[in-house]
């Protein structure tokens, strides 16, 4: 089991129902909901949100309420430059935060976005040129590339 | 756009070499590697490590480095319950802390655990019967059926 299927990505949430409607605002398909867990489809992969406190029931920890800054991201593979500024307009429509609106990155050639959304989960929009091997890693992982 | 490719976690570090070494005492591949960036390929999904300075920097946002407790997790998905044994017991002997040991869940039917790394990120590794929606979910995400 050297690569598992690791494509779940769980957040811990407070306001479910408003964490929920965010995501739909932009257009994420919903695969499966119930009152407490919510599971958006992406390509390659899931976002799942879970009350924080039953998380930490369920993992036995303890919940981390604090957001103050930023711990982690995911990154959204876009397929050309005016992607990033759609997604990222899309983004900011839906009521999430743009901390950064699209520009050329510091860190690789292309061009990138970063907003977070209501309860401050941060997202990376990111297109790179075909020959990046970040993003030819992504698309294999993903099952999009023979 | 409605279901982009959203399968790059990156997660702020504060050691790499630490974070980097206890992934790949997972066993997990490393498909891209620089000082202050490691990308691991999973199925579905990459996991990125970066400086959680320099995550801020990029996002434009302020680092959280306090790590308090839970809140967020990425699930990983075995084909067997035995799987998350074998997987829970790997991650211990690399240092990762397991705060679950394998068990029966609440929350569905299967088997579960949940281990953090050596900087306090969690990862819930699950099993569940076939029918269960979100496990048909990640294998669709992640390009695994048809």
């Amino acid at each position: 089991m050297s690569a598992p299927l690791a494509n779940v990505i769980t957040l811990g949430v407070t306001d479910i129902e408003g964490e929920r409607t965010f995501y739909r605002d932009l257009g994420w398909p919903l695969t499966f909901d119930s009152a407490d867990f919510a599971v958006f489809e992406l390509r390659g992969a899931l976002l799942a949100l879970f009350p924080t406190d039953k998380l930490a029931r369920d993992a036995n920890a303890r919940p981390q309420t604090d957001r103050g800054g930023i711990r982690f991201a995911v990154i959204i593979t876009v397929e050309s430059p005016e992607q990033v500024d759609e997604l990222a307009a899309r983004a900011e429509q839906a009521g999430g935060t743009l901390t950064k609106p699209p520009t050329k990155p510091e860190f690789f050639d292309g061009r990138d976005a970063y907003f977070a959304d209501p309860e401050g989960n941060y997202w990376e929009i990111a297109w790179s040129p075909d020959d990046n091997p970040v993003t030819a890693a992504a698309r294999r992982a993903a099952g999009l590339t023979p």
